[in-house]
């Protein structure tokens, strides 16, 4: 149950407190060009410790590729990858070790598994989501090939909504905000909270161009329900939207129906995907954070023996989760288009016979 | 591609104009009771043609258990069931042959499988959840035997929101309706855009009661994540939300987090879920439907073969397919949580020892 | 735990005592020629009642398609198939209602599962294989496009072993013989047995020609041991070997090596499977079968609360269940290679940019 | 295609030259005691070079525990593991780079992935088997606390039969010998056929003691047929066997019939399977190993290029790959049964309930 994707398929593994993460990443297919240098690129977007607006904690987070590869080409095995931890220093717990945290899974695993291990967010801890950054690097390797590319910028902060969608201006911009016009504001907006020893909540937006018509397993491995399922796994995620999804919901059939010309369709309100399956269109999701549950302020908490305390985190948290994390947003994205990629071919037998003859 | 579920899991055939469609569905533990007209009374609760908000068209949606259950008790072995298309006459498809309908499948298909299946719906039919519904219904007869309930309504049809969730008002309503204070409101808009040819979108609001703390499986079989699949999977479906999901992407930390007290939870923002596991709180989602895509409006579109063509469907379409829709939220939701129950089953080992010993 | 495949995967379902039995195939590419006649006729080879060296009982085991074909052809959806039981009557089951019988699954599912179906074979009975034959018969369809070909027949019963493999032979015998020479001699063991009031074993050999070279998923879905799991799933089979595998324990290294030529192998020792890959060489295996485990003598056995009772059973069972147990080692080992085919695409970029550029 | 497991799966990565080779373990229950002391014991026992019989490569197989163990304890989450290559020195691989090896995958693998990795036996390589040692050994922590053993040795070398099955006495033995009394014989074979550039093939017999019954999940995920899975997967098998299986085909029924009494079953021909699921007494299993197909005389093969040569192979390889490879045999039998416990528990609602209530 820490194995996602079908025909693509990672794996991953570690703690934010423990040795190391990584991952293997299964069915890649040979003679891929890996470029180490640009997975290293792709999980420096995610990094901790860039700016005032991130988490002050240093992770070098360098990726070492230990299998799958040769001579610079994918070999068509599994490729483990692996990110050793170095700032998982013997630090003082006593402050956490017994104390749930309000809005953290500590409680749940606890529950779950009947064990505390209080070093942290441990198996829950975004830290994990570098690894998935790593995989989706490859992932994205692969899209390029066949010239599909995935983008995605911060669309909202704290209810400061984006009025454009500039994803080169999110690439330029330390937040990834897709609107350099309300930057400033949402950027304010930020530090406001970490000052008050409080955090934020976000929206990321995700867009893929040229997927062509056709990808997506109906009906239980639809390409929406995956991205859905891609996507609200990731930590603080708490709701997912394709295309216009939630305005859907209050518009009128021959609002959102998008007609069609010969040229293609007139509009996107469907976010690319009908019936599950791409229909050549943009791919359009939002994927909407929560403010990350770790905050200074006082809070009423229990023990693990369920005695009532009033308890204040110390430590160094992201004050929006929802800025790193629209680069994991990405990441499962490619992940979730190269699987489909794959298991698409085979939907017909002129396919499968041009294949194989 | 047509299964769902991991321990659980049920797999569905058949199209809208097929002979029949059903199901089987895996992994039911053996002992469960069976009883038939429970399902047909779900089966029934989805039926179409019930009254004015839905369409006319009418199917008798009568399920056959062909296995798995003996002197009614389920026997450990698959349970198949089959529902036969009574309404699929040889009508006059020639409108629609060639004709993509704005908003549908029957395009995508067509671009993934080189086939065309001019018949209506086919497997992309919302008809197919029947299927769903059936099992749903099983899944819900283990709930009970633990002590969990699903329940869901409507909280909003064409932008008309509940202010209430009365679980019970919605039972005995014909829209499902969660706030019988805006129920004529809602049912009004429907029959204006019945009336104007057109169709409206709505949002469902499913909730679980009595769920153990410790289900789902991280990191990537949460349950968060798989109900999200869930959700999207299902016909129209274009956002799903856990807890105040959408609005959390706006709150402060110290707002969103749910604090706790030795009784519980002071509020649930969360839905019910943390890092992915069940907390113990009631789950609470939102599930957000798009408007009926097929209208009677003339609308522009192509052909199969790209000529340009103005059209106008023909036939019977339910104006608001959040309505029946909801029935099929609960269904899924069922699964997955049984599911759960089920995976959870050997998360420690002195729970393995205890079943063993 | 009731399917079985990857890309092409079938679920089956039915006891042999209840309303039906059936299967979903799921994952046929679209348009292929779905030829009803062509899967009927390899139920008739498996079919129970065709001679006195098989069960006297009958059953018209005749397949009904529910859906996934549209025009006589495969539309990429689920293809569902059932067969009702017409000889299920409600026949006296009080000699074995509360005793296990010897060499039965009847002991092992009452510990399983805590419930009783005394019926018959229910579950565990071969009846279910027809479905196995009919989704390998659609099987063979795909293979037969790509000039694939499955045979098979019996090598051995009773210790009387075939000194030649002639498949055309086999064909026309009605025990499935490969050498017409021992054939007698083999339907005297048999009829001896039977009138003895007991059953022989036997074996059946397959072999696959024209298989590409590369077929195959390393390294746990490789091609021998997904065959061998495949065979060793079928009723009565107790050992699998790949090639000259038994004899191959006790050969030297320099007489098992399949030398290399320009034109291809000297030998194959090997069964056309290397590291778990196809050769490109024919696939030979050979498949044992136990005696049937129901016959007439009086054995020991005990109750469902363990009293000591000496059982003779009564009825009607095939006296050596190897002959149409020849016929479902075909079609899983069509289902096999042609789930292996549809995985292997994908397994290198040249062959994805191929596809879809 | 690189995992193996339902409830309890690994994942292994690596190449036998490349930098390291390893696994994730996911599934294992939380609060099992990880013996790391053990687990190496455990690779030991596998560990090329410990006598003139194995080849004379060494590799110190030294495994470091990445994840998923704190405080000596399963913490739930996946267990990573990883054996870095310290034999792998860039040595000169110009005698085989373009040459296939008779008897070796690089053929098959060539022709699936179009990549030519010269290195030596790469992912085909049996070093990938130190990784199943690694988690079979965690597999039979968890066995061990329910009482369940995994035993194994070598029943036959070069044809040279054991009479008598002692594991105690392969414990002690340097080959795994089951029979003191033919062990200096089987050496004598090895050595002879080492001397002269050859190799021998060889039987592992698996014994596993303490298995309850009901464990195996029909029809498609049965005990057996995955035992024949796991087994046939390893390096070198070319045939499986379950209890007495292939003289089970030559036997009578009522010969082969295990009758049962009030104590027990009278004999155990079934080898501890009815039906796919385990009846309670001992599960025994007979792998068959081919010869080891790196020997030292002049072979007949080709190159990647098709053309002809005689060909020599150098370096050092095991004389007989049966020996080494009746420990994997354990491992992967105690990685089956672990997963077949796991995946027990849910099989009918008496334990579901008494589990959760």
């Amino acid at each position: 149950m820490n194995s996602f994707g079908q025909k693509l398929r990672f794996s991953t593994f570690g703690e934010s407190h423990g040795k190391a993460i990584g991952c293997i990443l299964d069915g890649v297919p040979a003679g891929l060009d890996i470029n180490e240098e640009y997975i290293q690129s792709e999980l420096d977007r995610r990094k901790p410790g860039k700016s005032e607006f991130e988490t002050a904690r240093k992770e070098a987070d360098e990726v070492e590729i230990l299998s799958g590869v040769f001579e610079d080409k994918s070999t068509g095995t599994p490729i483990a990858m692996v990110i050793y931890n170095t700032n998982q220093k013997s630090k003082d717990y006593s402050n956490i070790k017994d104390v749930f945290r309000p809005g953290h899974a500590d409680f749940t695993y606890f529950h779950k598994y009947g064990i505390r291990d209080y070093r942290g967010g441990g198996r829950s801890s975004a830290r994990e989501t570098a690894a998935r950054v790593a995989a989706g690097a490859i992932a994205k390797l692969m899209l390029a090939e066949l010239d599909i590319e995935v983008f995605s910028g911060i669309s909202e902060i704290a209810g400061i909504k984006s009025n454009v969608y500039d994803y080169e201006a999110a690439k330029k911009s330390i937040i990834y905000a897709l609107d350099s016009k309300v930057e400033q504001t949402q950027k304010d907006a930020i530090l406001k909270a970490k000052n008050e020893h409080d955090s934020v909540g976000g929206v990321s937006r995700v867009l893929v161009k040229g997927v062509p018509a056709g990808l997506g397993q109906p009906l239980y491995y639809k390409m929406d329900a995956v991205l859905a399922d891609a996507m609200m796994g990731i930590n603080a995620v708490k709701a997912v939207e394709i295309g216009d999804g939630i305005l859907s919901a209050s518009m009128l059939g021959s609002q959102n129906n998008d007609e069609i010309r010969a040229s293609g369709f007139e509009s996107n309100h469907a976010g690319g995907i009908l019936g599950g399956i791409s229909n050549g269109d943009d791919i359009v999701m939002n994927v909407y954070f929560k403010p990350t549950p770790s905050i200074f302020k006082e809070q009423h908490t229990v023990t693990t023996t369920n005695e009532e305390v009033d308890f204040a985190l110390k430590g160094r948290h992201d004050p929006c989760v929802a800025i790193r994390g629209t680069v994991v947003c990405e990441a499962m994205t490619a992940l979730v288009i190269a699987d489909m990629l794959l298991l698409n071919m085979g939907s017909n037998m002129s396919g499968v016979s041009k294949y194989y003859k």
